[in-house]
């Protein structure tokens, strides 16, 4: 035995999938997941054990254009034959869009700064059938700057024990929202937020009480006093899966400072 | 009897379908059509007979979200009530998205202009699950200027007999090109072309012929000659209807030219 055999080299992936199949990201027994379905592939094309550390894990129904997961395999595996290998072996609702070597020891979950999610609410009176699995249709009026008040307050550090539901298994409820906004696109809108991580089903609460704001049945200052380790049962309804899509991961730029790109704004 | 119970009224509807369920708009018997679902769905909410007449024949799979139909009805039945009964009534892969009434003897199909449709040519290496119904995967490169030159050569008057299946059953096949592009969007080359009327099968030949071209298999000559009642054979493959969508349909303005607001360009 030569010590190449022992080489590991640490892949990136970035992964699109139509949630609409899958239960959901995490691998569950007799549950067609992505995580299972991506991890039978990768044994499959790299014929060794695989474990996929991965930056979101989407509820089932929910989509992804930009998940990205990671793995350690052997240094003979070649990220462009990897991808194109994966192309021809999965199925036609998820998809690794790009493979790329990352530095040794980084884990797509662990590394992770920040999520980037977008909920799309459809607000015209009749549904759109071409987008009827990636839009909430909303056909009542909505208070755009309500909607717009209660999302601001949500910025910053909050207790979000109230957006989530009770049984779920995390030790702390703190999560910091670094962005979040609601953006007029045609006849929708679109909630976008990003955050350090969320809380199970945090995103759909957020939604399903936003609405609530919306529609002038709950005022933003109650809606504020949630932010503080409310009881899951004071928020609204859990909004639908299906029109939340997970849209990018924030690592830190490896490169050293000198190389990196001057910030936009 | 009352004169009232004679009184019709002519209504126009902006139809938005998703294709993939339906053996296109033609009702045909046995078959689950566009036409065949509204129809039945206008006959419960109004009680009488209907027969619509469409602006575009779309083909099994063809997607739309611009479709205009027109029919008669009886005086009774309100615009906005019949559009609240069709959101109602409607499966989820096709809705009306608007119910207008219209001058008396107005006709969806006779009276267009023109129509426009728009076909996404995916050209990134991995596929995307999300857009899988929505755009043709053409991993090959693909030369922009060539297909920009052949794109030009189509706009005008032109005897596209090599752009339709040999067995259509059209009197002329003259048909006039308004204005005919391709435009990068994201990581998609997107053709869209506006013509008086289209023969059957008209746009997929397009793209499929344009293809070739892209690809440097066809030159942009041999393809300029393809446009004066060339055969069939001598054109290239049928894309796949998949990546077709029927966007907008132009009709003459109504108002009096002193109402009718300045040109744009």
């Amino acid at each position: 035995m030569t010590g190449g055999d022992h080489e590991r080299r640490t892949l990136r992936l970035e992964i699109e999938y139509d949630g609409g199949g899958f239960a959901g990201w995490a691998a569950q027994p007799g549950q067609r997941t992505c995580e299972g379905v991506l991890t039978e592939a990768l044994v499959t094309l790299t014929r060794g054990p695989v474990e996929l550390s991965v930056a979101g894990r989407t509820d089932a129904g929910v989509h992804a254009t930009g998940q990205v997961a990671s793995l350690v395999t052997a240094a003979s595996v070649d990220p462009t034959r990897l991808l194109r290998g994966l192309v021809g072996v999965l199925p036609e609702d998820i998809a690794v869009r790009a493979v790329h070597e990352a530095e040794d020891g980084f884990d797509a979950r662990r590394d992770a700064l920040s999520r980037a999610y977008v909920y799309r609410v459809l607000t015209s009176s009749a549904p759109s059938p071409l987008r009827r699995q990636h839009v909430l249709h909303h056909p009542w009026p909505l208070d755009l700057a309500l909607l717009r008040r209660a999302t601001a307050a949500m910025v910053g550090q909050h207790d979000f024990t109230a957006f989530t539901p009770t049984d779920t298994q995390h030790v702390f409820f703190d999560r910091t929202v670094l962005r979040s906004d609601w953006i007029e696109s045609g006849d929708e809108l679109v909630f976008r937020i990003e955050a350090d991580a969320f809380l199970r089903h945090m995103v759909r609460v957020m939604v399903g009480t936003l609405l609530e704001v919306g529609r002038g049945r709950l005022s933003v200052e109650r809606f504020a006093a949630l932010l503080d380790g409310a009881r899951r049962s004071d928020a609204g309804p859990t909004a639908p899966a299906h029109p939340l899509c997970l849209i990018g991961v924030r690592y830190p730029d490896p490169r050293p400072a000198a190389q990196r790109p001057e910030p936009v704004t």
